[in-house]
C-alpha cells in the first residue's frame, strides 16, 4: 500500500453461520472467489458487512479469517464504523494487529461534526495507527458528509490515503477528483451503478457492493477503462445497473430496505453456491421464497449460473 | 424500578479532565448536586453525555462513578447507544453488571430498519438483560424513529420499562400517549423546551438536558403539575427556554453544532463551580472566550449564580 | 379587523360540482353552517381549498361566492398562495376587491428565499393592498419556513396583521408568542391537532382544516380556553385528534396524500349532507368506497351523523 | 418540432429593467448571441428565467419579446411553471398562443401528488395544447419528483414530447434513458456541470443555466459529443464547471440562494455586455460590488472578455 489503492476492491459481504457466527468456509471461498476474479484488494467490515451490526467480536473474526484467507495475494482493508474517534481508534488498532493494510473510516456521526472536527478526526486516527486510513463517504447512512474543504486539507497533508465514496452524487465524485487528484492517493467510488463514468473521470479505483456476487463484470469494467474502451466498460456497466436491481426486489412492508440490499447479494451468493446461508445478522429479517425467486432471475438474466 | 419511571431524570454530561478521562471528582459534585435538587433518577450514558464520542472504557467508567456517587439515592439509567443489537447488548450487559437499573437504547441506525426489526431488536435487548429496557426515541440523531406500531407492541407485551422521546414533535408524544398510556410503562419526554405541556398531556417525567445546569426549575415544573398549577409550570418552563438558548451561541463556522450545544452545558457547569472543567470529548472543539460569556450572562438572567 | 383575529376561523373546503365549477349551493349551506356553529371568520383559498390547484377564474369564483354567502355576519379572509410576490399581489388586489377582508400570503417559494427577502416580500404586499395581510407558515407545502428574525420585523413594524402557523411545531409557535406577543396581532395555528395547547400558550385563535367538518367541537374548544377550563379542552381535542385519522385513510399507492387528506374532509361534508359532491380539483384521484366508509365511521365515533 | 429535441437549449434568463418590466433590446441581444454561437433552441420562463417571481403578463412579455426576436430562427419553448394542473393549462394556451413551439411543464406542487397522478396531470396538459409538452423534472424546486413508472407510461403513450432532467442525479437520468431511450422522444439534462456524461449516456440535448452566459462551451461540448471526442468534451466541461462557481459567490446571509445563483448569471451577463441591468425580480436581493467583482474574475478566468 505504498501506491495509490487502484482495481477493484469490493466489498465484502460476511457470510454467518445459522447461529450468527461467522462462517469461515463460506467466507473463505467467496474470498478465493473475488481473488480468481481479479479483484485487487478485500474491503471488510464495509456498510455491506453489516458492520453496523456485528459486535466487536465478530468485527474481529471477520478480519481474521480473511487476513487468513487472502494469504497475501491481495492487501485487506477494514473499515472501522463507529459513532466517535475513540471507538474506531479501539477498532482501527485491533484491525491493524490482525493483519489489516489499512482502515477505512466515516467521519463521526450520531453527533454533528463540523468540517474542522471531521478533520480533527481523521489526524486522530492516521496518529494511532501505522497503516493508511481511508476516509468514508457515505451520508446515506451517516447523515454527515466529508466537506470538500476537509478532504482537500486532510489528502494534501497526508492525513489520508484514500477516499471511498459512496454518496452516489456524481458532482461530489468529480469535485473531488478536480480537488484532491494531485495529491497522489486512492480516489475510489463506492458506485455499483455509475463505476464506468467514475472511471472515465479519473477514478483510480471501485468499491462496488455487488461485486461479490459478480466480481468478473466490475473488473472487465476497469480493465476496459485502463484501455479507453469506454463502449464496452459502459455496455458491462449496463448488464451489473440490471442485475443490482436485485437490492430493490424486497417487500419494505415486511422487511427493512437494508435488510433486503445486503440479504439480497447473501441470497445470490447462496444461490450462485458461493456461500452456504444467505443469513444476515439481527436484527434484520429474512427475505422470503417469492423474494428469491426473482433474485435468482436476475442472476439468469445477468448470465450468471445459480445452482440451488 | 418495579414503579412507573417518573419525576425529573436528568441526561448527565460526562464530567472530563483536561486530558479526556472522566473526572470522578466533577462528576460525584454534580450528582449531589442533582439528588440535593430534588431528582428522581440519573440517567449517565445518553446523547447529553458524549456517548457516541466514548469509548467502552470510558462507558464503563461513567456507569461505575456514577452508581457509586449516587449510593443508591436514585436509581442509575445506562444509555447503550451503538448501531447494532448485538453491540447495544454488549454494553447493556457491562451496564447492568455495573449497577444500573435500566437501560436506554435507540433503535438500531446507520442501517435503516423496519418497524418489525426495531420490535426484533428491543426483543433481544429485553431478553439479553435483567433490568428494564427504555426505548429512546432521538430521530434527529439517528435518523431512524420508532414506529408507533413498534411502540405498541413493545409497550404492551412487557418489553420496555419506558418510552423516553427526545423527537422534539409534541404529536408523536401525544399520539404515545394515546397509544401506550394504559400500557403502565413510564412515558417520558426528553423535551427542555416542552416539559410543561408533555406533563400536562400525560408525560410521567422529564429528561431535559439543561436539567444539568439548572434541576431545580424542573423539578419546580414537575412538582407544580402534580397539583395541577400550570401557570406556574409555564411560567417556570419559559424561564427555561431562555437560558436553553445557550446551546446555540455556539459559532458553527468554528465549531460542531453537537460541539456547542453539549459544550454550553458544560461550560455552565464549570462558571457555576460544579465541574472543574469545561472539556468536550475529541473530536469536537472548544467553545470560545465570547462565547463563554454570553452563556455566564445567560445564567445570570436565569437567576443562577456563575462562579468564574 | 381592527382587531386582533380571533375565535375559531376555519379554512373552507372549495365544493366543486362533478365538472370542477365552485358549486355554490353547497359552498353557501357549508358557511352557514360554520357561521350557526359559532366561527369568528372564514378563510377561503387556504391549502384546505386546494388553491394550489384552483385557476384564477375558480379562485376569483370562490372569494366572490363566500363573500355573498358571509353576508358580513364574519370577515372572509382570502389565500394568495403563490409562488412569487408580483403574483400574489396580483391575487391579493383582486381578493380585496372582491369583499376580501384580509389576504394569507406564504413566503415565495419554488424559489428559496432569504429572512430579508421574505420581509420585502411582505412589504411589497402589504403596500399593495390596504386590507391587512397575514403572514402563513406552512413548510411542509411551501418548503420555506417563515425564519423568526423575520416575523419579528415584520410583527413589530406593523407590516403584518397576524400570523397563521402551520408549522405543526409547538415549539416555533411557542417561540412565536413569545417573540412577537406584544406587537398586539393576531396568532393563529393551524394545527387540527394541538388547537388546545396553542391557546394554553397564548394563541389567539386557530385555523382547523377539519373545522370543516367539526366546527361545532373547536368552537367548544375555544370556549374552554376562553374560561380557562383545560380539561375540557384538551377532553374535545383529544376526541378531534381521532376524527382527523380520517386524513390517512387513503390508499398512498392508488391516490396521492392530498387527494386522500383533502378528499377525506370534503367525503365527509358529503355524507354530512352538506355539500352535494365530494369531487376534488384535477389531477387529485378520487377516495373509493372502502376508503369512504371508514371515514363514515369516523364520523360516526365522533359523534356526527353521517345522512348518507 | 416534429423531430426530437436535440442540441444546447439554454434557459434564458429574463433581463429586466430597473422598474422590473422586460428589457426587450438586452433580450434581444441576449438572444442574437445565443443564436450565433450555435445554439438550437430557446427555453424562457425556466427556472432561470425567474420565472416563479414573475407575474402572468410578463411571462406573456416574455415569451412575446422572445418570439420575435427568434424570428423563427430557432424554436422558443415557454415553461409553464405553477402549482396546479389548471393553473398551467391557462399559461400554456397564452404561451402557445403567443408562439411557442412546445411548453415546459413541472408536476403539480404544494400538493403532494402521486405516479398517477403526475400522470393525470400531463395527459391534461397534452390535452389543453397543440404543441409538444416538455416534463420538467427539478425536485429541488418542486420537492415533487417525477417517478419512473409515471415517466415510462407518459413516454411511450405519446404524452409527452421530451423530458428535461435538472434533479442533478446522474442516475436517475441514466434511468431515464434505459426506460425511455426507445420512445424517440428528447432526453435533455438540466444540468451544467455533467453535460458531458449525459451525452455520453445518451442525452439528446442539454439545457444549461450557465449556457447563457457561455454558450459556445456548451455548443463546443455538444459537437465534440457528436464526434465521440470526449475528451474535448470533459475538458470544455472542466472549463465551465469552473466559470458556474459563480452561482455561490453571493453571502447567503444577505441575499437568498435563488438570488445569488440567478443574479450571477444576470451580472455576468451585464459585465459582458450582452445586458443593460444585473436587476432581478422583486423580493430578490441583488449582489453587492465584492460580489460582483469575483464573478468579473470567473469571467476572465473562463476565457470571456466582460467590458464592465
Amino acid at each position: 500500500m505504498t501506491t495509490r489503492l487502484s482495481g477493484v476492491i469490493p466489498p465484502l459481504v460476511t457470510p454467518l453461520t445459522e447461529d450468527g457466527e461467522v462462517d469461515a468456509g463460506s467466507f473463505k471461498r467467496l474470498i478465493d472467489r473475488l481473488i480468481d476474479a481479479g479483484v485487487s484488494g478485500l474491503f471488510v467490515c464495509g456498510s455491506t458487512s453489516e458492520v453496523a451490526l456485528l459486535s466487536d467480536r465478530l468485527r474481529d473474526d471477520v478480519v481474521r479469517i480473511a487476513v487468513d484467507a487472502a494469504q497475501g495475494r491481495v492487501p485487506v482493508l477494514a473499515g472501522v464504523i463507529d459513532t466517535g474517534t475513540l471507538r474506531m481508534i479501539d477498532h482501527a488498532r485491533r484491525a491493524e494487529k490482525l493483519g489489516a493494510k489499512g482502515i477505512v473510516a466515516t467521519p463521526p456521526f450520531y453527533i454533528a461534526p463540523n468540517p474542522a472536527e471531521i478533520i480533527e478526526h481523521y489526524r486522530a486516527l492516521a496518529k494511532a495507527v501505522s497503516v493508511p486510513v481511508i476516509a468514508y463517504n457515505i451520508p446515506s447512512a451517516t447523515h454527515v458528509g466529508i466537506p470538500m474543504e476537509s478532504l482537500d486539507v486532510l489528502a494534501h497533508e497526508g492525513t489520508i490515503g484514500a477516499l471511498k465514496d459512496s454518496s452516489g452524487d456524481i458532482m461530489y465524485f468529480r469535485t473531488a477528483i478536480e480537488t484532491i487528484g494531485d495529491a497522489g492517493i486512492g480516489i475510489l467510488t463506492g458506485s455499483e451503478v455509475f463505476a464506468d463514468l467514475a472511471l472515465e473521470l479519473g477514478a483510480t479505483g471501485i468499491v462496488p457492493g455487488i461485486g461479490n456476487v459478480d466480481p468478473y463484470g466490475y473488473v472487465a469494467i476497469q480493465k476496459a477503462a485502463e484501455t479507453g474502451d469506454w463502449e464496452t466498460a459502459r455496455r458491462e456497466q449496463e448488464r451489473l445497473i440490471k442485475l443490482f436491481e436485485i437490492v430493490t426486489v424486497a417487500d419494505l412492508s415486511r422487511i427493512g430496505f437494508t435488510a433486503g440490499a445486503l440479504g439480497s447479494f447473501k441470497m445470490a451468493l447462496y444461490q450462485l453456491g458461493v456461500i452456504d446461508n444467505p443469513t444476515t445478522c439481527t436484527p434484520m429479517l429474512p427475505l422470503n421464497d417469492e423474494e428469491s425467486e426473482i433474485i435468482r432471475q436476475h442472476l439468469v438474466d445477468a448470465g450468471l449460473k445459480p445452482v440451488r
